[in-house]
């Protein structure tokens, strides 16, 4: 309708882009990826097929940007819960207690693998990023990378505090930290727990020999 | 034929067994797990369904039992590169470094992983393991874990000989050594190589704080 204001259009086009998220999100978990299509998403949605079209070019694009955007909404409800403003977030916390900041953002992790809202769409997503290693690259250089440099930004900030050796190569030290709970969460072999996430972050700060 | 001495019949059971796990697994790779059926495999392996049917219930079945295989067949080439019987591989070396030990086998591991042989159907196997849940619970009791458990061993003699701290839980512990070499594999965060391997060692043994 040619009266509409802006913002009205906006707000509808908002409310479109969530349920198409919802959608190809609440799919690809119950289904798969190879399963889900552009069609039945719009169907769930209650959107025509051309609206998705017109706004993505394909499956993988709507779900990338699904993926993102559940990221952004958890990290702006932590800053809430933290008392910050929304954005902030996208770091992880500085107090200069470099084990209790790594602490705090594993275990926050660790909540964010065991959300059921989270678990079977990013499983899927994972599965099918083994097997079509296009659609891996592209879930680890939009969604994984991104927050991996979160953990290099605060290791290197360690790094200039002299909490870290000098001659640490932080992109793998920061898998000490992360890739134990990755293996957990994607192939099963164990558990996951706040109790958990802080051995990891011991073991990874002061190594396995005698101090 | 009833003529047949056992002995033959072994050794031509032996050779369709042979050509069962090199068509399950060459198949897996190729067409992914869903798409994989007792009678492709069949075809492929130039024997009849019922052949399969008699010795395996499954295709999961005949799977696993195709990557046990592949990793006795490993194991055993290991052994004998190093001048040792078959079946003594099955331990992670102990020559007291506990270091160079562990940078002898992930470095084995990287050499695996890379192994176009093995690339692509373990790859394929472990996505399906993702999403699949009792295939992935399978696939980690039977093949995974037990491969884990040698670290434990091998951790464990480390830890009476005072190379590694009392207080560490071994299952805990190896994975700062296992676990980042399996997600650059499965989610391809990062090349595989020997050098890196090294610094995984370094790192999960030392810690990442000044000494």
């Amino acid at each position: 309708m040619a009266t509409k204001t802006a913002p009205d259009q906006n707000r509808r086009s908002e409310r479109s882009r969530r349920a198409i998220y919802d959608a190809a999100l609440s799919l690809v978990g119950e289904v798969g990826y190879p399963k889900t299509t552009i069609e039945a998403i719009a169907a769930r949605a209650g959107v025509g097929k051309q609206t998705i079209y017109r706004w993505w070019s394909s499956k993988a694009e709507v779900l990338l940007e699904a993926f993102l955007d559940l990221g952004e909404q958890a990290a702006d409800a932590a800053a809430e819960a933290a008392g910050k403003e929304p954005g902030q977030a996208y770091a992880i916390p500085d107090t200069g207690d470099l084990e209790a900041d790594l602490k705090y953002v594993l275990r926050a992790t660790v909540d964010e693998l065991l959300d059921p809202r989270y678990a079977a769409p990013s499983r899927a997503l994972a599965a099918e990023g083994i097997v079509n290693r296009e659609l891996g690259a592209r879930f680890v250089e939009q969604l994984l990378e991104p927050s991996l440099q979160l953990y290099v930004q605060r290791l290197r900030a360690a790094q200039d505090a002299g909490d870290v050796r000098a001659d640490v190569d932080l992109r793998i030290g920061l898998e000490l930290f992360v890739s134990p709970l990755a293996q957990r969460w994607l192939q099963g072999t164990g558990p996951l727990s706040h109790d958990y996430a802080d051995r990891v972050v011991e073991y990874a700060l002061y190594g396995l020999i005698p101090r």
